[in-house]
Order: structure tokens, then C-alpha cells, then sequence
């Protein structure tokens, strides 16, 4: 199973749980044992897992990575947004997660975020499924 | 094959060469061409490839994490430890391994650490063996 | 599919667009749809996914994280290149790239990138293709 689907970011810096829709397409997926790869086909965004709780977790990722890399810095890339490309790589553009007995095997507080850096977009998720 | 084990951490920030016990149960799984995706079930923990040989170099990147991401930083999460959140999605919750002739193709320095940033606590796991 | 292949950093701290080279290998292994991992079995470099298009931006990533993680900060490792093991495992020893058509499912601005933090040194990627 290959799957595209789209998200709209509605601020600069900002991550958004993507858990459910995942499972939706990986129930169409119809596979019982394998991985869910998730692609990011961005360079100024990234994907994550993390608490699906508290969303002040997500809020505390943000700022500190804010401060780690500080959008202006010098940067020579012309277009102006090196902070995000930057944040992208730190994060990473995908995440491999075990399926078993037909579901994402995530711990008890995880879930998936799509981590928005150059926003407001419209963005893509690509999922592969993989049988074993 | 799909395997989880338990480690149990003694400090609050430490990490733990998982080789050799990732090494036992791929040999139970018993394929001899494919990866091994490790993953790690928690949102304060992590899973990173490093130096096998001298134990400093653990250390440094531990003192380093921990001096790039402060343990306080008037965060908002309720729990208190939004650090140990944030060094979660910065190193990751999973790595992808190739086997190839029945054995974990890891560079000649290479071993796999479990990421405590939380501890002490008994923490999962979780393996997933894919055959080509 | 399993292939290793070689490259020559000529800096201390540089990135190299491997993209083509890893297209090339791919076409070889003759697989329609899956995924294909890309393994750095090195502890002092790693590979990353990010924009193909100006070159200032791999700069950038590079100044900033040569910034974040300073070549000198009272380390204890011996041979006295831990900010080099440290950026390894922030930026990671593997990718996992969706494969669609027999391509590369790379976005529109994506390439791959061989992260040196050590060199000048000669060093291999290991690929791993599987099919779904």
C-alpha cells in the first residue's frame, strides 16, 4: 500500500497529530504484521513522534527548538527560511513504526506529528506499508 | 518476527548499548537478508547508533544533549519534563538496521544505545525483523 | 538488494549530494515498489534528506549545527572528535526513502546528502532495497 494525503498548516511553526489519519489509511491497508513508513516530502517541514497528551508538549518543542536555531542567523540561502530547512533535518522527513495485529504498535502516550517549520502550506504525508 | 524486551535505567539521564541483546533476538528470528527496525514505545526516551568502544564518548553527547536542551526553561508541560520530551524527537524513537547474512550490518565502531532522558525507570523495546 | 558503495570527503565538516549515485544502485536492484534504507556505518557521519537546489542551504545546516555543537567543549573522548559523534546522532546514521515506479518517491526539492563531520576521510554507504 502507497498513500499521499494532505494537511494545511495554519502557522509559521507548528505540529499537527496526524495519528488518526494515519490509522485510517493504514486500515485500508489491510495488512496484519509489518511497518508503516511516513515520508515527508518537504525540506521545511518533518515528522515526529511524541506525547499526544498534553499539548503543551508540542508547545515546549516548538519554543526550544525555536531557540536552538534562531530564524535569523546569517544564513546565506536566498529564499530566507534556512531555519526551517535546518529544524527539518534536526527532526527528520520520516518515521518507521512496527504494525501488528492490523494496528500502529505506538507506546500508551504516542502519537504522530507532522512538524510544519515554513507555514501556513499545504502540505503532503506519503505512507508505504510493508507486509513482513 | 516481533520481539520486546524490558531495560531498566538507574540514572536520570544514561544510555544503555542495546547491542548484544538486539543481537540475541535476531538470531532467534532466524533471517538472513533484510533490516531490523528498533523502536523505541515512550515519549522520553530514544534510540541513537554511536562509538561501541569508549564509554566518553556516551558521555559527551549525553552532557552535550543536556547543555543544548536545559532542564528548565520556563516550559508549560505539567509533568516537569518537557526536556527530556524534547531530547526524545531530537535523537528519535526508532532506527532502522540492515541484516545481511544473518547478522546486524553495523559499522566496525558501531553499537546501539538506548536513550534514558527520563529515568530511572523499566522501559520496552520493541524489534520488528523484515525479510527482503 | 544490498550495495556499498564509496565516497571521498575533502573537508572536515561537509555534505555531499548523493542522490544520483543512489539512484543508480536502485535502478540495478530492478524493484518496482517498497523502500529503500540508506546506512551510514559510520559514528562520525550520517545522511540527511534535504533541498537539491541552492547549495547555500547544506551550508547553512552546516554552520548552524557546527554552532549548536561547538569542536571544543572540555569533551572527554580521547581521540578529541566528540562534536562529530555528537552531530552524528542528532542527524542520524539512516534514512528510510519510499520507492514508487522504480524511483526514488523523492519530493520535488529533496536530495541526499552524505553528512561528513570527521574528514577528509574515505567512507561507504550501505543500501538496503526491499521490495513490498
Amino acid at each position: 500500500m502507497y498513500k499521499e494525503f494532505k494537511i494545511k498548516s495554519t502557522k509559521q511553526v507548528e505540529f499537527i497529530n496526524i495519528t488518526s489519519e494515519v490509522n485510517k489509511h493504514l486500515k485500508e491497508g489491510g495488512i496484519r504484521e509489518g511497518v508503516l513508513v511516513i515520508y515527508i516530502p518537504h525540506t521545511t517541514a518533518a515528522v515526529t513522534i511524541n506525547e499526544n497528551s498534553d499539548p503543551n508538549v508540542s508547545q515546549d518543542i516548538i519554543k526550544e527548538v525555536n531557540n536552538i536555531i534562531p530564524f535569523s542567523d546569517n544564513y546565506k540561502h536566498f529564499e530566507g527560511n534556512s531555519a526551517a530547512h535546518i529544524k527539518s533535518s534536526l527532526l527528520g522527513c520520516s518515521e518507521t513504526v512496527i504494525v501488528k495485529n492490523s494496528r500502529l504498535n505506538l507506546g500508551r502516550w504516542q502519537g504522530i506529528f507532522f512538524c510544519e517549520f515554513d507555514g501556513p502550506r499545504t502540505r503532503s504525508v506519503r505512507l508505504r506499508l510493508m507486509s513482513v
